[in-house]
């Protein structure tokens, strides 16, 4: 996508032929700057930090990691080490898992003096096959956006979104914006409230970077505030992205999202989940009983970081001082929570049903 | 409360006998200083600046302006103004407006020369009955919380708060916080989940202040993070105050407690609201249709203050630059979601006839 007229990608093979660059977004929105990935423990820490955060970025990130880990040292030793490394940096997304394990197949068999160049072309390929994942999201998509906007007749469609979904979560165009993106280009009125989500505010941080950017017409609301816009008549349709996703239809995202999914039930909004099949996880069927939620520092509760008036970026106490604070960073909305699952392959039911008639080949998987 | 060994209201009569203390809330809860107010204008501007806020305080500010008023001009024209003047800084919480009628049918019809004085004691008596409401919001929601942590002996109790309704919202004691104290002082053993509450961060700020002042143990979350904690098993009760409740039990609160109820609704967790009958509007009985929602200031969302690693109070910029913002201040939580209303007088459903069983006065009204 574009920004400042330049398009990008969240992560691209840096000119120097060895290192992989990647968008800081830590530093957004206020400093758009890259950051060159040179060595897999250098791609660790990005994930790790969420320099690089969103499931498919992720994904992505942890196969370049293994890229450069393999230029580094081939041998099987150095593999089993950056696997176990990249495994360990994030435990709730499931496209990390599912890069390594697709990357770990690919490189294991190959010859030592070959892993490098293979591994490269593989986290090239698993980049492309994003992109195209994330574009196909959008067209189908933007056909519930446009069956919806038509009982709205010359008004523009309002959307809730809460935490990043959008193209800074992926290579490009993103998962749950990309259908927003597909209907602005293709000349939809849309309106996207953007829910802050704290605590690291990747709502008002990069969401409405992403939009604004973009030219996207959006409001930045706090996280509170969605339930009483439903209840209001206010928003038309919620999306969100999805960190895993289980083979019956529920759906882990960014801590919050439940509470959406409840107030969209209780007000007859329809909700939907986008993401590739990438952020299935075909191996579970219960999400709150199996999925594991990462407990992150209670620091991103108590610290915010933001711009002052002199335009410097610092840290701001905002707790009470001694109070001690908690940090899961994901829940799980459950399925009968879900209107709809929108995938590279079409929209489906959040369901075993549902899920399996996009994807027949897991049937009984 | 104590603060710094100290017992402390949040409003009291100055030691010039004529002007009124109070804490200042905005400087919390880094610094404890309270201040002067010594006209209806100063008094107006602590209460739409949020110096002072709460609902219960609210009304007893408000009848101190009032006297403040009188002292410098007991005049019809004067009494007119101050009253108008001191309703229209915060438009959502009914103390407000019911402290100013109880205010105004008391001064109205005195001669001016006994004004001042009168409203003085009126003022004074507000305050001492806001007292003695939330002993006993706390004496009867005490019962509650006893019932159900003897559903799990020997393991503290979990509440779950949003926003402060805490003593720092009343005169002394709180609402929602009441019976926690209560509880506490009676030797119950209990842990407080307290919801950040953005945008203002009241539970970050003043509700953990609170606790920890008083060795209540506690734990800040992120809004987000309550309905993750009840799908988990990790709630026992949720308490909330109340800026307004209508005649058929639905409460206006804190943007964000709908959320919570509607999370306690799916997990069978209950949910109270304790508040003073001064809070309650008899003459509305649909709160999302008919109770006015403040509209605050964008700023309240992109801008939020803390304390640096200096020591020093300032305030950053936290949302994407030139996003818009939008910051409604309460939402409305309809009775079917709320398992019971304590008042001063009891333990109540939250229905029309729950509340006019422990106000049979209003019965037909």
């Amino acid at each position: 996508m574009l920004v400042h007229g330049r398009p990008y990608r969240t992560i691209f093979p840096a000119d120097d032929g060895a290192g992989v660059d990647v968008i800081d977004q830590t530093q957004l929105p206020f400093t758009f700057v890259t950051r060159r990935l040179r060595t897999v423990e250098e791609a660790a820490a990005a994930i790790r930090d969420m320099i690089v955060r969103g499931a498919p970025l992720i994904g992505v990130t942890a196969a370049y990691g293994l890229a450069l880990a393999m230029r580094d040292d081939p041998g099987d030793a150095n593999l089993s080490r950056a696997m176990a490394l990249l495994a360990a940096t994030r435990p709730t997304a499931v496209n990390l898992r599912w890069a390594l394990a697709r990357m770990h197949a690919l490189l294991a068999p190959e010859a030592p003096a070959d892993r490098a160049a293979r591994a490269y072309r593989e986290a090239a390929a698993i980049a492309d096959e994003d992109v195209a994942a994330c574009a196909a999201i959008g067209r189908h998509g933007r056909a519930v956006l446009e069956q919806l906007a038509a009982q709205r007749p010359g008004q523009p469609l309002r959307v809730l979104t809460h935490c990043n979904a959008g193209w800074l979560a992926c290579v490009d165009w993103g998962t749950a914006l990309a259908p927003v993106y597909a209907a602005h280009a293709a000349g939809m009125a849309l309106h996207v409230y953007v829910d802050e989500t704290r605590p690291r505010n990747q709502g008002a941080a990069l969401t409405a970077f992403e939009l604004g950017a973009h030219g996207v017409p959006h409001t930045v609301i706090v996280d509170n505030a969605g339930g009483h816009l439903m209840q209001h008549g206010v928003i038309d349709v919620c999306i969100v992205g999805s960190d895993r996703t289980t083979a019956t239809g529920d759906v882990c995202n960014k801590i919050g999202t439940y509470l959406k999914a409840l107030a969209a039930h209780d007000n007859g909004v329809p909700f939907y989940a986008a993401l590739p099949s990438s952020t299935i996880d075909w191996s579970i069927d219960d999400g709150v009983r199996d999925i594991p939620i990462e407990e992150r520092s209670a620091r991103e509760v108590t610290h915010l970081r933001g711009r002052d008036a002199q335009g410097r970026i610092h840290e701001l106490e905002v707790v009470a001082p001694g109070s001690p604070a908690a940090n899961p960073a994901f829940d799980v909305t459950p399925a009968r929570l879900v209107t709809g699952i929108i995938t590279e392959r079409g929209v489906a039911p959040a369901s075993r049903a549902g899920l399996e008639s996009l994807y027949p080949e897991r049937t009984g998987g």
